[in-house]
C-alpha cells in the first residue's frame, strides 16, 4: 500500500499554533508557499472557498445595494499618490515599482496596493451633476503590498485577492448609512458563511485607514487570542473628493463636494476560518463554504464488494447536489481514506458497509465533532441538509463560546495587564488618547480593535494613564 | 434641457472604422483610457459583459470538463522563463519587471505576461503518480504585456483580463481530445454568446504558441476585413514538462513525462463584439450579454402623465428578469432618450404613450435593425424572450453572412493580391512553407490565420512560390 503524502497533521493546535496552522493550510491542499518569497499559490480547494466569498458578496451588494463591478489597471502614477497626502504616507513602506525604464515620462509606476487615487480620478471625469450621484462601483483584484515581515499564508503575503468598493454620495447621511451597511453585510458574511464569529466596531484614530474620517472594522478573534482584522469600511469623507477634483453640480446648481466610502474584504477571511475551526487531525470548514460536502466511503469485502459499490454509487448519485466524492480506491484502507478527508476537511463523511446494506442504512460522521449517526437510506436525501445546517449551526456557536469566554472587562492596569497576558481581549473604559494607545501596546503589546457599535455606558478613568474614560475599547494582541 | 455627454457618435463606421470603434466604446461607457499609457478602465456596462463571459466558460470548464480554478502569483522569477527556449524568446519583448531593488537576491521578477512557467514549477511538486492526472486547472487574472505599438481599447493595452486553462495528461490522445474540446467551447461561446462567426483551425508553425508542439485558434472577421484572434488552444507536447521537471510513476512503474495543453481567451473577445456588431448609432449588443436587456420609455403628456407612468412601472416589474431600465425623466425628451440608449446598446426599447395604452398595447424597437413592433400588453411577458433570441439570432446571422461574402478561394497570386486588397480572407492551397508566409507578408500584409479544423482536398501548387499545395490556409491582414 503506498503512502503517499497524506500524512496527517504532526503539530498540536495547542503546542504551536503557528506551525499547525502552515501544515494545515498545506497539507489540506488550500494553499502553497510559491518559489517567490512572499508569496502563495491558491490551490484549488482553496480557491473554492474564494469563489463561494465571491458569490455570497456580490449577491449582497449587487442588487440591494445596487453596486456594480469594474475594473481598473493595476498601474497607479506615482503622482496620484501624493494627492492625498495621509494616505500616501500611510502606503508608502509596501508599495511596489516597476521597473523605471518602462515610465518615458520619468514618472514612476506603482502596483496598487489599494485603489483609491487611480479609481478616483476616473471618478472625477464620470461625475458632473447629483444627477450621477451616487456612484458605487467594486472590484475584485490583486493586490500588491511588499511586506517586509515573515509570509503567514493567506494572512500576510505580497500579493492576495479581495473586493474593493468605492461609492461616492450626495449628501454625508447617505454616505455613512452605506458605509455601516457594508460592515453589517461583512458580519453577516463571516458569520453565516465562515461560522466565524466577530466583534463589530469603530477603529481608533490612529488605526482608521490612511486619508479616511473614520473606519469601521469586524474583527475575529483566534484560539490564541489574536485578533484578526477581517474587513473594514471607511467613510472617507470628503478629502479625498477634494483632493482628486471630484465635485458635482448640486440642486442648487452650485459646485458642491461628495462624500465617499471605500471597504473591503481579502483572502485572509480563508486563514481566519482555517485557524478558527480546524483541529488537530487536519481542515475544518464551514460546510457552506465547503465545495465537496460530503464523502461516501464504502467498505469493501471480497464477497459482497459489488453490491455495497452499487449502492455507493446509488448514493452518490442521489446527494449530486452536495457536489460528493465517493472514494471506493482499493490501494488504501477505509482507515487511511478517513484520515485523508479529514484532513481535507470534508463536512460529512458516509461509511457504507455491507451489514449496513442489510439494515438498509448508513453511518454518517460529522467532521466537526465526530459524532456519528446512523441514518435510514431513504432518508439520506431529506436528512444530509439538515445535519449540514446542523454542523454549520454547531461550528459559529463554539466559536461564538470562545469569543465570549474572551472578552474580559478590566477595570486597574493590573487586571488589563493579566488580560492581556492571558490572551484575552481587554474591555476597556478608555480615554481616547493616542499618546496612551501607544504607550499600552509599548507595554503589553495589545493594540486598540474596536470601539463597540453599540453605544455601552462608559465610566470611570482609563485603566492606564487615568485620565477620564470617554469611550468602551477592545484592546488584544493581533495578527 | 442639459446637453450632458450622450452626444452620439461623429464618425461613420464606413469612413473610419478605428475612430468609429474607440467613440464607440468610450461613448456608450464600456471603458475608457486610464492615465496610465497603455491601460484601461474596465467600466461597469463593460465589465457586465465579461462576468457573462466568465459565467458561460465556467459552465462550461467547471462541471463537463473536470476543471478547477485558482490563482497562481503575478511576480515569475526571471530563471522560469529561460528553463523553456522557445516560450522565453516569444514573450521577451514585452515583460514588465518590477524594481529590482525589491528582489535582493539579484533575480528579476517578471509580472506575468502568461503563467506556463510558474504553474508549471508547482505542478512539478504536486504530480508524482498517474493516479495525480488529468490535472485540470484554469484562472482568470490580469496580465500584462508591454506593447509599444498604439493602444486599442480592449484589443491591444498593456494589462488585460482573460483566463488560462492549464492541464497535464497521461496520455498524448487525452491531452489532444482536450486541446480540440477547448477550442470548440470557445467557438460555441463567441457564436452563442456573442453572436460572432468564426473560423476554427490550426496555426501554422511561425505563428503557433512559443513552446507548443501546434496551437487551435477561432478568428472572428471585422468588417474592415482585417482578423481578430479571439483564443487559442494549445497542444504543448512534453517539452513544457521536459523543462520544469514534470514527471510521474506510470501504470507500469516507470518515470513517464506527461502531456500537457493551455489555453486563453481574454477581454479581446469585448472588442471584437462590439466592431462587429456596433453601428452609427453606436454600441448594439447581442441580448445574451447584454445586462439591461430592456429600456422603457413612457411618454409623458401632461394630462396622462399618472396613469402612463403607473402602467410603466408595472410593465417594469413584469420584465424585473431581464433587469430593465425605466427612463422616466423629465429632462429630456423621448427623441433625445431614445439616442442615449441606442448609443449605450440596450437590445430593445418599449415606448408607451397615452394612445397606446387605450389600445392596451405597446411599441417595441429592436436596436440590431430598428424594426418596430406593436405588442399587447398582457402579451409582453410570453413575446418578450421571444423577440430577444430574434435579436440573437439575426445579429449571428447577419455576421455570419458578412465572414462567407469575404471568403475568397484564390488559385493565383493575382486573385491573392486582388483579394487581401479588397479587404477579403483568402483561402488558399498552400505549400506550408514559412519563407514563403513571411514573403507574402511583407508583400501584401497578409497573416495566415488558420488551416481550417475539418480536412478539405488540397490541390495545385502554391499561388505565392509555385511549390506544391500542401494545405488549405486562410490569410487576411489582422489586428
Amino acid at each position: 500500500m503506498e503512502k503517499k503524502s497524506a500524512q496527517g497533521i504532526t503539530i498540536r493546535k495547542e503546542e504551536n499554533i503557528s506551525d499547525w496552522y502552515e501544515q494545515v493550510c498545506l497539507k489540506s491542499e488550500l494553499v502553497e508557499f510559491s518559489q517567490v518569497k512572499g508569496t502563495m499559490v491558491i490551490r484549488p480547494r482553496g480557491y473554492a472557498i474564494w469563489q463561494a466569498i465571491q458569490d455570497y458578496f456580490n449577491e449582497k451588494i449587487n442588487k440591494p445595494l445596487e453596486v456594480k463591478n469594474a475594473y481598473f489597471p493595476i498601474f497607479i502614477p506615482e503622482s496620484f499618490f501624493k494627492k492625498e497626502a495621509e494616505h500616501a504616507e500611510g502606503f508608502s513602506p509596501e508599495v511596489a515599482w516597476i521597473d523605471k525604464e518602462l515610465t518615458k515620462d520619468g514618472e514612476r509606476l506603482a502596483l496598487r496596493p489599494t485603489s483609491e487615487t487611480i479609481m478616483y480620478d476616473s471618478y472625477s471625469r464620470w461625475i458632473r451633476s447629483y444627477r450621477d450621484l451616487p456612484l458605487k462601483i467594486n472590484q475584485w483584484c490583486n493586490i500588491i503590498r511588499w511586506e517586509t515581515n515573515a509570509t503567514k499564508l493567506f494572512l500576510r503575503s505580497r500579493e492576495f485577492l479581495w473586493q474593493e468598493g468605492h461609492c461616492v454620495y450626495e449628501t454625508e447621511k447617505e454616505c455613512e448609512e452605506d458605509t455601516l451597511k457594508v460592515i453589517r453585510y461583512y458580519q453577516k458574511l463571516t458569520e453565516e458563511l465562515l461560522a466565524m464569529p466577530v466583534l463589530i466596531g469603530k477603529k481608533s484614530e490612529k488605526e482608521k485607514f490612511a486619508g479616511a474620517k473614520h473606519t469601521y472594522t469586524i474583527e475575529a478573534f483566534m484560539p490564541d487570542g489574536k485578533a484578526l482584522q477581517c474587513g473594514t469600511s471607511h467613510n472617507l469623507g470628503q478629502g479625498f473628493a477634494k483632493a482628486f477634483g471630484i465635485s458635482f453640480l448640486g440642486r442648487d446648481e452650485k459646485k458642491t463636494l461628495p462624500w465617499q466610502n471605500s471597504w473591503g474584504i481579502s483572502t485572509r477571511l480563508i486563514g481566519g476560518t482555517v485557524m478558527l475551526h480546524s483541529d488537530d487531525k487536519g481542515l475544518v470548514l464551514p460546510p457552506e463554504v465547503a465545495q465537496e460536502k460530503i464523502v461516501i466511503i464504502p467498505l469493501l469485502f471480497k464477497d459482497s464488494k459489488e453490491t455495497v459499490l452499487k449502492k455507493a454509487k446509488e448514493i452518490y448519485k442521489t446527494l449530486s447536489k452536495f457536489n460528493p466524492i465517493l472514494d471506493a480506491s482499493e490501494e488504501y484502507s477505509p482507515g487511511w481514506k478517513y484520515s485523508n478527508w479529514e484532513l481535507k476537511g470534508i463536512p460529512l463523511r458516509i461509511e457504507i458497509g455491507p451489514r449496513d446494506l442489510e439494515k438498509k442504512q448508513v453511518i454518517i460522521v460529522k467532521r466537526n465533532n465526530g459524532e456519528k449517526i446512523v441514518i435510514k437510506i431513504d432518508k439520506l436525501k431529506q436528512e444530509i441538509p439538515r445535519i449540514l445546517e446542523q454542523i454549520q449551526n454547531e461550528m459559529f456557536e463554539k466559536a461564538k463560546s470562545l469569543l465570549d469566554s474572551k472578552i474580559k472587562l478590566v477595570k486597574s492596569w493590573k487586571e488589563f495587564e493579566k488580560a492581556i497576558k492571558e490572551r484575552n481581549i481587554a474591555k476597556v473604559n478608555w480615554c481616547e488618547n493616542t499618546e496612551c494607545e501607544i504607550s499600552i501596546k509599548e507595554k503589553i503589546g495589545a493594540s486598540t480593535r474596536c470601539i463597540p457599535l453599540e453605544k455601552e455606558k462608559v465610566e470611570g478613568t482609563c485603566p492606564h494613564c487615568g485620565k477620564p474614560a470617554k469611550t468602551i475599547m477592545y484592546f488584544s494582541k493581533s495578527y
